[in-house]
C-alpha cells in the first residue's frame, strides 16, 4: 500500500474562484510520480477556525500533506497561526529566516517593512524550508500520523521549495515504490490517429495508457507498475514510438528532467553549432520569448506589415507567392544578421492584427543547414492566442525536424 | 450572514493532478456573484467510502453544495450510489431521464450501450436536472441543512446545467444579498508597502481586505457587504487608491470585465492614436507576444548583441552610458519604423543569454509623446523566466505611466 497524501490550499482567491488552483494539480502529479496515493484536495479561505479544523482532520487521516498559501506578510496570511492553534505548538522567532527575509529586501535596495517580520515566526520544532525567490520561508513538521509541509502559494516559489526541499525530505522519510511513467511526446499528429496506431500494438493490461493533448502537442502516457521488468518497458516504448515515426520529438522517463520542444531544439542547435535569425508574424514574439536563454538566436524581428519589411530589406514582395517571398526574406535576413540559418513566418492575411477573424494561410519556412530551404503551409484556426501558440510551435517543429533529419544523415555518412 | 456554499469535485483525474479543476473556480465565482459565501472546495477520487463521508460532512456543515463528476456510465462513476448510501435513500429508475438518454444516442445514430441505463437511476425524491448536451442528467436534493446539486464534470455540461437549472433554483430557495468586490490593481510596489500605506486608512470591519501578488503586480481586493452604501464604498476605494498614487493602473468593479495591464495600455494607445516600435533584450519577445492583436505595434526587434544592433542602426554605443545608448537607439528606431514612439530595453550584462547568472542592470526607456524621453533603471533578480516576465511588465508599465500622465495633462489644459 502506497502512503496517502493530501493537498491543502489556503486562500480566499481560491475558494471565491478568482484563481484556479493549479498548484494542487502540479503537486499531485509530483506526489503520484514519487509513489504516493493522493486521496484528497481541500481548499478553504482565510478563516482561522476552518484552517485549524482542516489541519486537525488531515493529521488524523493522511500520511503526508502539502499545504500551499497563507505564508505572506499580510493580515490575511494565517497559516502559521493555524498550525500553532491546531497542533498546540508556540510560534518562535527564527533568526536565520529573519536574516534571509532582510537580505531579500537588501538585495532589492528596499527597506524591509515591519510586517514582514511575521514571516520569520515558525512553529517550534519545525524544519525551515529556505526560499530563495521570495520572502516567505516554508516549514515542515509532523503531527499525528501526518508529515506536513507548508509552502507559499506563488507557483514559482511553491515549485522551487517542493523540488529543493520537500521532494528529497519525503523520499528519505517514506518507503516508496513509484510506478514508472513514460511520456512519448509528439507534435503534428492527432489524438485519435495516435490511438489507432497504438491499437495495433498489444498493450499488457498492467500498463495504463493515457493521452494528454494541448495545442499542437499530444503526449502518450504509459504508466508501468514499479515492479514491471525494465526490458519489457523499453521494448514496448520503442515499438510504440516506431509506429508513430518522426512526429515523436522526445521520450521522457520518470527519472529524466522534463524536455519540451524548446529544450530538444536547443540541444540540436547547440550540438550543431548553428545560429539563427527569425522573423515572426502570427506568433508575434512568442517564438523568441520561448527561446529566452538560448545562445544561438542571433536576432528576431516582428513585423506588422510585410510590405514595409520587404521594402526595408530591399527584396521583392510577391503577394501571390508567399513561399518565394519567404525565401527572399530568409536570404536577406541571413545576410544581415550573420546567422547561418533563418526561420520566416508569413501569413496571407494583410495584417497580423486581423488574424483573429481570418483563417489566413501561414507559410513557415526555413533556410537551414547548407542553405537547404524547406517550408510548411498551414491553415491555423481558433482565436488569436491559439494561432499565436500554434504558429510558434509549428515553427519550432519545422526547425526540429530539419535538425534531426540532418543529424541522422550525418550519422549515416 | 450569507448562506454558505461548498464545491465538491469527484474524480481520480483531479486528485492525481492530470486535470486542473477549473470547474471549482468557475462555480465559485458564480456562487459568490449570487451572494453565497463559498467556504470550501473538496476533491476526492472514485472511492465510495470517501465520497459518502464527504457528502455526510458537507450536509452537516454547509447550506448548499454543488458537486461535479461521477455521473458517467462507467464503473468508476459512483456519485449516485454514494448519495444513496450517505443519505439512506434508494435509487429509482427515472423514465423521463431514460427516454432522454435513449434520444441522445438516437440523434447521433448510435446504439445505446447497456451501461448508460445506469444514468437513469436517481435518488428517490430528488429533482431531475435535464441535460441537453450530454447523456448524464443532474439531480438536486436536500439532506440535513444542505441543498445539494449534482452535475457532470464535463465543463460545458456542468455550465449549462448550472445556468439553466441550478442558478434559478438557488435564487428562489435562498435569500441572497451579493457582496460587491472592488479590485485595485497596482504595479511597481510591493505587497508589504501597500499594506503599510493602507494601514494608515481605517478600514471598517465589515469590509474584507485581501491581497494577491503575482510577479510585479499586486492586487488589492476589497469585499463590501451587499448592503454597504454605494457612496461609502466609492469614498473608501478612492482614498485607498489615492494613498497608493500612480502605481494604481486600474480599478475593477464587480460588474466590469477584467482589465489587465495590456488592455489598459491598448486603450490608452488606441485613444491617443499612437504607434510604437520596440526593442527587447531581457524580455526576449515576450513584450511583443503580450501585445498580439493590437494594431499600434509597428514592429519589434530582439537582439542578442547591442554592439551589432548599434552598428546596424549606425548609432554610437556607449557601454558606460546605457541611457544615452538607449536614447540613440530609440531615435533611430523611431525614424526607421515610422512609429511615433519607441520603447527600448538595454541591459548591462554583455549578452542576454547570460542574464540567468548575472544581476545585470536593466534600463527601460521610452521616446514618447512629443519626443519626451523617460527611463527607469532596475535591477532584476530571479531566474531567466522571471526576469523575462518582470522586464516585459516594467516596460509596459513605463509606457502606461507615460500615457496616463499625458492624458491627465491633456485634461488639465
Amino acid at each position: 500500500m502506497n502512503p496517502t497524501l493530501e493537498i491543502f490550499s489556503q486562500g480566499e482567491e481560491i475558494v471565491t474562484g478568482q484563481v484556479v488552483d493549479t498548484n494542487a494539480a502540479w503537486l499531485s502529479q509530483q506526489a503520484v510520480n514519487m509513489g504516493f496515493t493522493v486521496t484528497r484536495h481541500t481548499a478553504v479561505g482565510d478563516k482561522l477556525e476552518d484552517l485549524t479544523q482542516v489541519l486537525l482532520d488531515i493529521s488524523a487521516r493522511a500520511d503526508c500533506c502539502i499545504c500551499t498559501g497563507g505564508l505572506g506578510p499580510t493580515s490575511d496570511d494565517l497559516t502559521a497561526e493555524a498550525v500553532a492553534t491546531a497542533f498546540a505548538v508556540p510560534l518562535v522567532f527564527d533568526e536565520i529566516a529573519y536574516a534571509q527575509i532582510a537580505q531579500f529586501f537588501h538585495h532589492r535596495n528596499r527597506d524591509m517593512p515591519e510586517c514582514n517580520r511575521k514571516q520569520a515566526l515558525l512553529p517550534q520544532g519545525s524544519i525551515r524550508l529556505d526560499n530563495h525567490t521570495g520572502t516567505a520561508p516554508g516549514f515542515a513538521l509532523k503531527h499525528g500520523r501526518c508529515w506536513f509541509a507548508f509552502v507559499p502559494g506563488v507557483p514559482s516559489e511553491m515549485r522551487q521549495l517542493f523540488l529543493d526541499h520537500i521532494q528529497p525530505m519525503l523520499a528519505s522519510r517514506f518507503t516508496l515504490l513509484p510506478d514508472k511513467l513514460i511520456t512519448i511526446k509528439t507534435i503534428g499528429i492527432g489524438e485519435s490517429d495516435l490511438q489507432e496506431r497504438i491499437n495495433t500494438i498489444g498493450i499488457p493490461s498492467q500498463v495504463k495508457l493515457g493521452f494528454r493533448a494541448e495545442l499542437g502537442e499530444v503526449q502518450i502516457k504509459l504508466l508501468f507498475p514499479g515492479d514491471y521488468p525494465d526490458e519489457g518497458r523499453e521494448t514496448l516504448t520503442n515499438r510504440i514510438a516506431a509506429s508513430i515515426g518522426d512526429a515523436v520529438y522526445t521520450i521522457e522517463d520518470t527519472g529524466h528532467p522534463p524536455g519540451d520542444l524548446v529544450s530538444v531544439v536547443d540541444q540540436l542547435m547547440t550540438i550543431g553549432g548553428h545560429t539563427l535569425a527569425i522573423m515572426e508574424t502570427v506568433s508575434h514574439g512568442l517564438l523568441a520569448a520561448k527561446l529566452v536563454g538560448t545562445t544561438w538566436l542571433q536576432n528576431a524581428l516582428i513585423e506588422q506589415s510585410i510590405e514595409s519589411l520587404t521594402h526595408r530589406l530591399q527584396v521583392d514582395y510577391h503577394p501571390d507567392d508567399l513561399v518565394a517571398t519567404a525565401k527572399a526574406i530568409a536570404m536577406a535576413m541571413q545576410k544581415n544578421s550573420g546567422a547561418d540559418m533563418a526561420l520566416i513566418q508569413l501569413t496571407s492575411s494583410s495584417g497580423i492584427a486581423d488574424s483573429n477573424q481570418k483563417q489566413g494561410t501561414t507559410v513557415i519556412s526555413l533556410l537551414g543547414v547548407n542553405n537547404q530551404f524547406t517550408h510548411a503551409v498551414r491553415t491555423l484556426v481558433g482565436d488569436i492566442n491559439r494561432k499565436q501558440q500554434q504558429s510558434a510551435l509549428l515553427s519550432l517543429d519545422l526547425l526540429r525536424r530539419h535538425l534531426q533529419a540532418n543529424a541522422i544523415d550525418r550519422e549515416k555518412s
